[in-house]
C-alpha cells in the first residue's frame, strides 16, 4: 500500500492507528532497503513475515504473475498446480539464462533480484565463516560433485591438453565420478598414516606433477571436510605447489564451511599459493534440503567464467531456500550455530571416549579433523568374516543415522573404472576397524546423549552375539544395510 | 489412523458416522494403492487433498522426520527454517545417491518412492504423448542444456576418441554451450531454405560424418521443437544415417513432448534408425517451475548409464513438482491440454494471419513446425539500421511476452568461441525479417486474442514512427530490450 | 517496496525489467486502492496473489506483528503455534472491542480495516442479490440462531415488557432455541396447506397480535429459505401487519440471499411495511466454512445498536473467510453462481420429476420455494411403522448428503419445552410422506445427475425390501441415522 | 498407507528402508492412538508434522471431502476459495448442531472428533492449571462476555423470575454488557479499599441479596483476573454465601487460568461453597487468536445445559486453534510457560519498582493480584486537568502496548445505561493516579526490559513537558489515544 492507500484507510479507521500501522510497515521496508543496499547478512534474523513480504514483492515482478500478461512464447512459466505455485511463492522462471546461470532474466526481474541478493549474502557468509578474501561466489542447483565437474570442464577450456587430475585419495564416489564423468583421469595420491591420522602425501603430489608434466594436469583436487581418520588435506602446501607448477587448484569443501579449521585452511592457502575454486554443499552447511552447492573463489573473473559454462537456466529452489534461511538466521544466529557445533564436537568426543573405554576401545587421535571422529573397534570386531557394518545397521534400525563402520579387511573395489583398494577407508590398510561419527551444524547435545546411549547398547548386544547374527535380519537386508553410512 | 484408531473414535462419535468417514479414507487409499501398483498416470486427476495425503505419508518415511531420530552424520537433512520445511513438505534428502541419481536412499525411503514413482509416471506420459516405444526415462534437476551435456559425457565414456558433434544449426545458446562446456567441438550443419522453411541438410550431414570419420564423432545432435521458420530436423533420415555409421544420436526435444508432430518424429526415428536419448524440459512441457529435464530413451541400459554418470544426489524439487502436477492433472486433463494446444495453434495461425494481411504482411508457411510460427515484417521494417527488435520490446512493455523479432541483417556473432553468422535466425540470411509467436501448452484463446490486439496496435505505432524512436526508451534499454525473445 | 527499493534493485537488475516489475506491482496496488476507495465488490475476482498481498499489508499493521513491540497487557495477541499463526495470516486480535463488535481496535488497525471493508463489501453483495434498499449490515461470528437471539435481545431493550415472539411455524431447532435461549416465548402460528404448499396463516398472525397486545410482543419472526413443501413466509403482508401494530419484524433469511425470490420478498417487504432486521448465514450463501452470519437491515442506527449489544471482541475468521472469498469471486462470478443455481434448480426439478414418475410418485408443486423441492413417497412408504428415514440413511451411505425424508405419521415432540406435533414437517399432518432436495449455490449439474441415479437405485432397493430391513444396519444406527437431513 | 501399500513400496525401494519408514509412521500413529484413548494433553508437545497428519485424517472424514460426494442439501460445506479451504485444513462444517454446540454432526465425523477431543484436552488443562475438581467444559466460539451471557440466559431458564445480578464492581465494558444484553439488571457492589488493594465488600453482597430476595437474583458474578489495584474477588466467601442463599455463582475468569492464584481460588470456592460456572478466554490463556472462550464447571449436567442453549452450529476455528496449540505445547511446555509467567511477574515487579523509585513513585502493594500491578503516578501527574492517559499514548507510539493510566479524577460515566463513577478505576475514588502493567503468558524477560527502558524515557519526557503538550499530537489523537489500555 502506498500513501494514498493509507490515507484511504483513515476513512475506515482513525488516523493515529493507521499511522502506527504504517510505522510498522516502514520497519519492514527499512530492513528490505538495508538488504538491497548492503547485500549482507542482516545481524538479526528476519521474521517469517518480513521474509514473506519480500518474497511476495519480488514474485509480483515476474512476468508469469503480471496481471493481464499474455504469453505467446514457448516458455511462459505457467504453473498448473496451485500446490506447486504456492510452494514456489509463485516464482516460475528459475534463475539464469542460457548465457549464464548468474544472468538476469528479462521476464523475471524478481527472481533475478533474489538470485543476485542470495549470491551476495552467500559471499558475506563465506567471509564470516573465515574465508575473508573470497572474491565471488554463486549458487548452483547441482550437487557438489556435479559442481566440481563444472569447474573442471571450465578449467579444460584454457587447458585443452590437460587430462589428469591429481587427487589425494578421499573415498567418496561422487568425487571420483565428478572427474570421470567430465572425462578426466584421476591420479590417486595415497594418504600417509601419521599416528592415527591419514594425511596428504606431499612428496607424492610433487612427484606425480613432475612425472606427468604440469601441462597435462587439469588440476589438483583437494578435500577439506572428510571422515576421520582422514583429515583435511595440507592445503597451504598444495596451493604453493600449484602456484609453483602453474596448475589449477580445486578444493572440495563439501561441508567445510561450518568449520573454522577448514575455512582457515582455505583462507591461508589462497594467501600463500594458488586456489582457483572451492565448492561446498548448501544442505550440509546451511540446513536446507539437498539440491545446491556454492562455487566460490578468489578471482571474480574465473568464477564468472564457471557460471557462464552452465548451459541454460536452472531451478531457483536452492537459491530460494538459502535466501529464506539466511535472512531468517542472520549473522548472529549463524555464528551461534558455528559455536555450538564446535562445542558439540568437544562434547561428542568426550562422550564417545567414555563409551569407547567402557568397551576397551579408544577414540582415534585425529585432531586435524574438527568435524568427524573415529572410535576404534579393535577388540569388538574379532572376526574379519563377520559383517562389521552390521553395527551401523543396528544403529540405523535404532534411529541413529550417520555413523559408518570400517573394517580393516583389504579388498579391491572398482569405482567407475577406477580400482581402489579397501574403498571407504581412504587408505589400503588402516591400523584397526573403527566407527565414525560427526558433529555437524544443527546437531544438539541431546543428539549426542541419545547416540552414545544407543551405541553402548548396540555394542553390548553385538559383543554378546559375536559368531551369531545378532539382529534378526534377512540376508537381503544384510547386503543392503551397510548403506546409511555417511557421504556415499 | 488404523482400525484401532477408528474404533477409539467411535467412543466419541457414533459408529455409523465414523464408518462413513473411514469409507472416505479408503477411497483415497485405494487411489494410492492403485498408483503404487500400476505406476501410471491416473485417468482422473487427484484432488489436492489426496496428493497431500500421499506426500505426507512419504515424508514421514524419511529419516529427518523420524521421531527421536538422532543424527551423527555429516548430512542429516536438518531444515533450519520452517518456511523452507513447509514448502518442501518436510522432505530434505533430495534424490539419488553419489552412486546414481536414480538410486534409492536408505535415509530417505519416502523420497526414494516419490522419485521412482515420478519416473514411472513420466514414462507413461511420454508414451501417452506419442513415443510408445520409450523404454526408460528419469528426471534430472538440471536444465535441458546441462542434461544434453550429461548425455554427451556419458557417450564419451564408450567413445574415448570422439570429439565432434554433428549439429544441424539451431540458434540457441544453451545448445551450443552444452557441447562446448562438455569439451566437444560443434560441427555446424547449415539449414536449407525450402519455401519458407529452414530444414535439415541431410547431404551435408553425411558428408561431414564421412569427412571426419565416424569414430571421431561423439554424436549427431538434432532438434525437434524450435522457432519458426526453422522446423524440426529430419529425424527419421538422420536416425538412419546414425545407424548406418554407428554414431550416437541425441535429440534435443526441449518443448516437443507437448506436440504430436515432434513425438511422432522421435517414435518413427527410433523404429527406423538409431536414437540414443532424447531430452526435454519439465517446465516447458508440464507447466512446472523451471528446473528440471527428462532424459529418456529406448534402451533402458543406456539411460541407466547416463543416470549413473551424475555425480552425487540432487534436488528433489523438479521431481516433486512433477509428481504433484501429474497426479493433479491425470491423463484425461493432459490429453485435453494437448488437444487445446493444437487448437490454439490453429487459432493463433488464423488470427495472426489476419493481422498480417491487415499490415500487408503474411504468415510464413512452415507447416512442419506445429508449435511456433512466423509473420513476415517485410514492409514494416524498411530500414536495416533501425533496431527491429524494438517491436519485441514494445510488445513486452505492453505485457506481451514470448515474441521474437528477427531482422535479415547479416552480422557475425561468436558464441562460446563458435562463430555464427546472423545468430538467432538459424541461417546466414533469411528471406525477410519476421516475428515469431508460439502456441504452447496452457495457452488460452484469450491469450491469442489479447496478443493480436496488442500486436496490431504496436505495428501501427511502429509504422507511424519509422525513422524516429517510437517508444520513449533510453539507449541502455535498447541494447538490452531485445532479450525477452524466446529460448535464449 | 517503495521507489527507493526499486531504485536499489536497478543496481542488481537492469532498469527496464525492474520498471516492468514495478508496473505489475502498481496494477495490484491500483486494485487495492480502488477497493479502499469504493468498498464495493470488484467486478472481476482478484487473484490469490493480490488477495494475499493485501492480507499481508493489513496484517503488518496489527500490534502483535509490530517489530520490537513489547506487550505488557493481559491481551497481546501472541500466537504460540506457527501453524495457527500461518492459518490466520498472523492476525490475532479478532474484531471489535468490548464496546461494539464493529468498533475499531487501536492495537489492530489492519484487522479493523479488514472488518470495515468486509462489512462494506457484504452490503454491496446484499444489494446485488436484490435487496437494493439495505442500509447497513455486519458480519458476526455466530450462527444464524445466535444472531437472531442477539437481535431479539436488542429489541428487548426498547420493549422491556415484551415477551412473545409471533412465529409462523418452521421446524428448525435453532430457530426455536434462538427464542427460548434469549428468554422469550414463541407463539406458534400453524401454516396453511394450499395445494402442496405450506404457507403463512396471516389471519392467525393478526389474531394473535391482537389477542396478546402488541406491547407484549417482542417481534414477529418470519422465515424465507426453508424446506419444501413449506414456502417463504408472506413477507409483504406481514411487514404491513408489523407496521400497523408497531411490532418489530425479524426475518430469518438463513440461505435466502442466494435466491432472488427470497431477496425480492425482503426488498418488497421493506418498501411496503416494517422490516427491522434480516439475518443470513455466511456458509450457506457464500461457500465459506460454518461460523458466521450477517445481520442486516434498512435502518443503520438499529443495526448499529445490535452490533453494540454484542459483549466483547470476536473471532475474525468468518470475516476473513468472506473477505478472501468475496474478493476472489468478484461480482461477475457471484452473479454467474446465482444464475447457475437457478438453472440447477430447474434441472433438478426436471430430473427428480423423471425419477418420481418412474416410481409412481410426483414432484410436489411448491413453486414459491425456489431452492428446495419435495418428491412424494406415497406409494413407496406403505407402512407407517417402517422407519422411512432409512431412505435418507441409505442415500447418505451412498455419499448423497442433504436429503430429508418426512413421513406423515403424527407424533408429538418437545423442543426446548415447546410441544410441536410432527416436528420436521412444518405442520401437524401433511398430505403424504416425501423426500426433499435442494439446489443451493455451488451445486453442479453433475451433483444432480449423480443424485438422481443413486436415488433411483435406493428407491428400487427400498421397495424390494419393504417389510425387511433393507440395508445391513444396527439398531443403534437406525436411531441415529435420520440425522443427516437438512438444517437440523 | 496400509500394509498393502507398504508392500507395494518394497517393489520400488528395498524392504528394510520401507520397514524403517513404516516404523516411523507407527510412532506418529501411536501418539494419535494414545490421544484418542486418554484424551489428555500429551506430556511432550507434538511436532507440526504429527499434528497435520491427524488434522488431515480427520478432515478426510467430513462429507465435504468425500470423494464423489453429491450434496443436495442447503448446507454442504462447499468452499469457494482454495485459500480459505487451505487455512481450514479443508474442514467446513463447523462444530455442533442446532441441538447443541457439543453435539456430533453426521456429516462431519472428523470435525466432531476434533471438537470432542479438544474439549477433553481442555478439561485436562483446566485440571493441570489447578482446578482439579472441574467436571466438564466446552469451547465456544464467542468472546468471554457473550459466553457469560449464555450462562446467565441458561440460569434464567430455571429461575424465571430472577432479574438481578449481584456484581462486585469490575470496570470492564463487556462484563456490564453481558448482563444488560441478556436482559438482566446489574446490582453494583462497590469495592473496599484495603491498603492499596480494592477488594470485595462481602457485607454489601449479603445485604443486597437479602434486600432483593434470593429468588429475584439470577446469580452473583465474580471476577478473578483483573487490573491492579483491584484484586480477585473473595471467591471462597462468596461461594459460601451463594450456597447459603441458593443463588447461582458465575465466575469471570477471563485470563485467570494462567495464574495459580486465580485457579486456586476457584478450586477452593467449589469445595467450600457454590460455583456454577467459570468462563475464560482462549486467546488470553493459550496464545491463540481472539475468538473463543471456555465455559467450565463442576457439574457436568449444568455445563451440558449451557451447551444446549447455544442455538445452531458454530465456527470450529477457536476449537481448531486450541487443538493445534495444545497438542503442540504438551503439558510440559504448558507448565513451563506458567512457571515463566510467574517469574516474569516477579521480574516485572522488581524492575517497575526500580523505575518507580527513580521517579519518586512506588509500586502499589497488591499482592493478591498475581498478574497485574500498578505503579503510582502521584508526583508525576500534578494537574488533574492534564490528560494523564497521554502517558499511555506516548508508550503506544513507542511500541509499548497494554499499559493503562488511571487518574484519580472523579467523573461519572454511563455504560449501557448503567451509571458508574470514575469508570476504569473500579472504585469511585482511588488514592492516587497510577499506571498498570501485567505479566501474562508468553511474555519474555526482554519484553520487561524493553518496557521499563521505554517507560523511563516517557516519564522523563512527560515530566519535562508538564503544562505543555509533550508529544506532537493532534487534538483528534488525544481524544482517541487513551484507547489502547487494557481489557476495554
Amino acid at each position: 500500500m502506498d500513501d494514498q492507500c493509507y490515507d484511504l484507510c483513515t476513512k475506515l479507521v482513525s488516523q493515529s492507528y493507521i499511522q502506527q500501522g504504517k510505522q510498522a510497515k516502514l520497519v519492514h521496508q527499512k530492513k528490505i532497503k538495508h538488504l538491497l543496499q548492503h547485500r549482507k547478512l542482516p545481524e538479526d534474523g528476519w521474521t517469517d513475515q518480513t521474509i514473506e513480504l519480500l518474497l511476495q514483492e519480488l514474485s509480483v515482478m515476474d512476468s508469469n504473475n503480471f496481471p493481464d500478461n499474455c504469453g505467446v512464447g514457448e516458455r511462459e512459466a505457467r504453473i498448473f498446480s496451485s500446490l506447486v505455485a504456492t510452494r514456489h511463492y509463485r516464482f516460475g522462471h528459475g534463475i539464469g539464462r542460457s548465457g549464464e546461470i548468474t544472468a538476469i532474466q528479462p521476464k523475471a526481474a524478481g527472481s533475478s533480484v533474489m538470485m543476485k541478493l542470495t549470491n551476495s549474502l552467500m559471499l558475506d557468509v563465506i567471509k564470516i565463516s573465515g574465508i575473508q578474501s573470497a572474491a565471488s561466489c554463486f549458487i548452483v542447483p547441482m550437487a557438489t560433485g556435479m559442481s566440481l565437474s563444472l569447474c573442471m570442464l571450465t578449467f579444460k577450456q584454457s587447458r585443452p591438453n590437460a587430462k589428469y587430475v591429481i587427487w589425494p585419495r578421499i573415498d567418496q564416489k561422487s568425487c571420483i565420478k565428478s572427474m570421470i564423468t567430465s572425462g578426466f583421469e584421476p591420479v590417486v595420491i595415497e594418504n600417509c598414516i601419521e599416528g592415527d591420522e591419514l594425511r596428504t602425501n606431499l612428496t607424492a603430489v610433487i612427484e606425480k606433477i613432475e612425472e606427468l608434466d604440469p601441462d597435462n594436469i587439469l588440476c589438483v583436487m583437494t578435500t577439506t571436510s572428510c571422515f576421520a581418520p582422514r583429515v583435511p588435506d595440507r592445503l597451504e602446501e598444495i596451493s604453493e605447489i600449484c602456484k609453483k607448477f602453474d596448475v589449477p587448484h580445486l578444493i572440495n569443501n563439501a561441508y567445510g564451511l561450518q568449520c573454522t579449521k577448514c575455512t582457515h585452511l582455505i583462507q591461508q592457502a589462497s594467501r600463500k599459493g594458488r586456489v582457483d575454486a572451492f565448492v561446498q554443499s548448501t544442505d550440509k552447511n546451511f540446513m536446507v534440503p539437498v539440491g545446491g552447492s556454492i562455487i566460490a573463489g578468489f578471482d571474480a573473473k574465473l568464477i564468472e567464467s564457471i557460471s557462464k559454462a552452465y548451459p541454460g537456466r536452472a531451478s531457483a529452489t536452492p537459491t530460494m531456500d538459502l535466501f529464506i534461511t539466511l535472512l531468517s538466521m542472520g549473522s548472529q544466529k549463524y555464528k551461534e550455530l558455528l559455536k555450538e557445533r564446535k562445542e558439540n564436537y568437544q562434547y561428542l568426543a568426550s562422550k564417545l571416549s567414555e563409551v569407547a573405554s567402557k568397551h576397551g576401545e579408544r577414540l582415534l587421535k585425529t585432531h586435524h579433523n574438527a568435524i568427524s571422529m573415529g572410535m576404534s573397534l579393535s577388540s569388538i570386531i574379532v572376526k574379519e568374516d563377520k559383517d562389521v557394518t552390521e553395527i551401523g545397521s543396528m544403529l540405523f534400525t535404532r534411529f541413529v543415522s550417520g555413523t559408518r563402520v570400517i573394517s580393516n579387511s583389504s579388498t579391491d573395489s572398482t569405482i567407475n573404472g577406477l580400482k581402489i583398494t579397501n574403498f571407504g577407508a581412504h587408505c589400503d590398510k588402516y591400523n584397526c576397524p573403527y566407527l565414525t561419527a560427526a558433529a555437524s551444524i544443527g546437531m544438539t547435545r541431546n543428539d549426542v546423549d541419545t547416540f552414545v546411549t544407543r551405541l553402548d547398547k548396540v555394542l553390548k548386544k553385538y559383543k554378546s552375539s559375536v559368531g551369531s547374527n545378532c539382529d534378526v535380519q534377512s540376508e537381503e537386508e544384510k547386503t543392503t544395510n551397510n548403506i546409511p553410512q555417511g557421504n556415499t
